[in-house]
């Protein structure tokens, strides 16, 4: 391949080899030499090191890169490669590839995929982008895209490749293997099952393929289907994934209001819904907006901004209510050295409680059917964590304070404080979730608001009336 | 069906139809009539509305259903849809209903499932039930089953099927297909691509099924297979996982130590690690030990505190920097209002930056190559942030104390506070990961507790300089 063949990592093959770490992570080593190479502005080297990754990998690469050295790199992709790779590049990295790349170029590459991963990169470019590059496609698969993106974004439509393979019931095994034998050009890259539609083309079975494959070729497809579960055009992507992971599904129809086939969705694009709403949970949770992963200081702080100002007046809500017992503390200083601990420990349980319950929410373990329950666990799970370490941190504060009525104070405070974080921490999710918000955004700044709150009332409340 | 067929929730369609909501979560209307038939012991009933539903949604409905009234509905659950039902409970619910079935019934349920579902309910079982059970089984079932729980939990050589497609890579698709339909007691119930093995069974390549479908008969297998990605029999879940969503598969071989052939795994499985995973991910930064949906207060109560209790003694680890300062509080009581403010917010950006990072290296985006580089970035966001909150801060706490010199005070504690945050919100996660801990477990506390610390000594400490 090269004439430098004595060192062995001009080999593809140990290229290969050098290119993932054991956990089939891209090895840092590996992106030092792409970033070697590109310093060097060496195209050969970079299209060889370009060529021993599989496409998922080139697209992590560029997510190690910085802007300048992608733009020294990009140009070295494999035309035919990058179909793949389009897809798998983080939205901002794809916009900047996407402006690298001449629309002629980019509109044979969309040819290659299948109409959801081609309506995909076509949703990012811009408008006058996008209209030479759909201007440069054949027909059919300009249309297809269009109507594509004519669907809600995160819908089953938007998500669906219009591609299927689907064949009429009295069809035998032997038709349906010569049909697709015959109509190569028409179906998906990939299929899993055959979907059995009656005249009105509405799906009334699935025929896994392997079971197509096993079955003799005189069985009629309606003797061996098995039911289908639908999935509705406009249908949530956050449904679609709940449906997916409950039934085991490899691939589903997707079907319009008149229950007619219109495409299809397979597992990989819900595996990968599946890890975005997990993402926004987790995110969502700890008050951040996700500003994605190459985002630059200022957007990263823009996005973060916000929750820490909620979190800055909450904080003023929770000092104004410790302003009104000045009095107290001016006489009792020891409450400003434990009041504190009284609102840790609250807005502390108040986040187990509330994650719990996002979490429960989001798998649909926690529905109207087992609310009341729910939440009557989590208080008695608050009074019971509250009666085991409250009366500890009582004794301590006694002995520290030399005053047991300190002790009896902090006791008290910290059990309504325990029971006032479950309740919080449960009703949050549950009621936003019923006003139809997504349970997870906003409501851990308001479960630790409400515990500061509270906490700092109780025990610098408690103490005005026991000490004073 | 039924004798009472005038009122419609008698009929199958309509039970059907009541099943589900339009989310296609199990309708609580729907728990409710089991519950009231479960009351009753109106065993027909049962078996009318179990049979009305998906097992997924069998498994569902048993979560819902409390101790009692499961072992009244169990009975009823119909014995060739158990084997799908039992890999679908929560562990502890399947444990309960394993108690409630003869050995005899189980060792036939367990024969219907593939040996990754069979062994996973197998290892549920009570050792004295296990003896029983393995013994009720054929040989080659037993044998399978013994040989998937002698590899480690949670790695590939416990999750995938011992059943596999393979062909040599000489076999024509028209051999190939031949071989499926006349082997087909040997094979997996449903497959996805075929493995290409060479003569000592080690895979070369793949042939997606669909592909052997539209190919013609007379093609050899290795002109049309493509290069697979091989997973080692004892590579942990989580790396499954990975290389899963990342290379979008379907299903994948897994190799022994020499390399040969001795399973697969499916994406169906996969999904159901990514969840888990996610699960444990979620929960641990908000510091709870998964308790499971079923377990009763007193586990919770257990599974919780260990967490409360750490907390309560970094908080006092707090209230101790708090009481160095003690003499500076009673000068200037303003002081007590405002340190939670510095504390608060401190908190809040480290758990952002904690938060993010331990997202980004589950899904591997960070990792030794672009470590510094994410520090360096969030350092810059916090003090950005700082920059944009403190003199906002600053000058409210000026206004309010009536002392400019408390508002500078407070504006140059919550800078540095900010620098902290974002500090060591990026290196606990980074070190535990570097000493191949889980990051997300434990760090939230930590973090909380450094910001706590630090906020108090800053805002006290500068406060005694500038102001006594």
């Amino acid at each position: 391949m090269s004439d430098t063949a004595a060192q062995p990592l001009d080999h593809a093959a140990a290229l290969e080899e050098l290119a993932l770490r054991d956990d089939y992570a891209l090895n840092p080593e590996y992106v030092e030499l792409v970033v070697d190479a590109a310093d060097r502005g060496d195209g050969l080297r970079l299209r060889e090191l370009l060529g021993a990754l599989h496409p998922a990998d080139v697209a992590d690469l560029m997510g190690f890169l910085s802007s300048e050295h992608r733009a020294e790199v990009a140009p070295w992709i494999p035309l035919d490669e990058l179909a793949e790779i389009l897809p798998e590049l983080d939205d901002r990295i794809r916009e900047e590839v996407l402006d690298l790349l001449p629309p002629g170029a980019l509109a044979e590459a969309l040819q290659e995929l299948d109409s959801d991963d081609a309506a995909a990169v076509v949703e990012d470019l811009e408008e006058h982008q996008r209209r030479e590059v759909l201007a440069a496609m054949p027909e059919g698969d300009r249309a297809a895209i269009e109507k594509s993106l004519a669907y809600e974004e995160d819908t089953a439509g938007r998500l669906m490749q219009r591609e299927v393979m689907a064949a009429p019931q009295f069809w035998s095994v032997g038709q349906t293997i010569d049909h697709v034998r015959s109509h190569d050009e028409d179906l998906p890259e990939l299929f899993f099952d055959i979907y059995v539609v009656d005249p009105a083309y509405k799906p009334v079975g699935a025929v896994p393929v392997s079971r197509l494959l096993r079955t003799k070729r005189d069985v009629k497809l309606s003797e061996i289907m098995e039911p289908v579960t639908e999935i509705a055009v406009d249908a949530d992507q956050e449904e679609v994934a709940y449906v997916f992971e409950k039934y085991h599904l490899i691939s589903a129809p997707v079907i319009d209001a008149g229950g007619r086939l219109v495409g299809q969705l397979t597992v990989d694009d819900v595996v990968n819904i599946i890890q975005e709403e997990n993402r926004e949970d987790i995110l969502a949770l700890a008050g951040v907006t996700d500003a994605g992963r190459d985002a630059k200081v200022l957007g990263i702080s823009r996005s973060r901004i916000p929750w820490l100002a909620v979190n800055l007046a909450t904080a003023m809500l929770g000092a104004w209510v410790i302003s009104l017992f000045e009095g107290t503390i001016q006489k009792v200083v020891a409450l400003a050295v434990l009041m504190p601990i009284v609102s840790a420990i609250g807005g502390n349980a108040g986040t187990q409680s509330l994650t719990v319950t996002v979490r429960a929410l989001a798998t649909r373990e926690l529905t109207a059917a087992n609310s009341i329950r729910t939440f009557g666990r989590e208080i008695a799970v608050g009074l019971l964590n509250g009666l085991a370490l409250a009366p500890l941190m009582g004794v301590v504060a006694a002995v520290w304070s030399g005053d047991y009525r300190i002790g009896l104070v902090i006791c008290a405070a910290m059990v309504l404080n325990l029971l006032i974080a479950a309740s919080v921490g449960v009703l949050t999710p549950l009621t936003l979730s019923r006003l139809k918000f997504d349970p997870a955004v906003s409501s851990a700044v308001f479960v630790t608001a409400t515990t500061d709150f509270f906490g700092f009332l109780i025990f610098l409340g408690l103490a005005t009336i026991v000490l004073l």
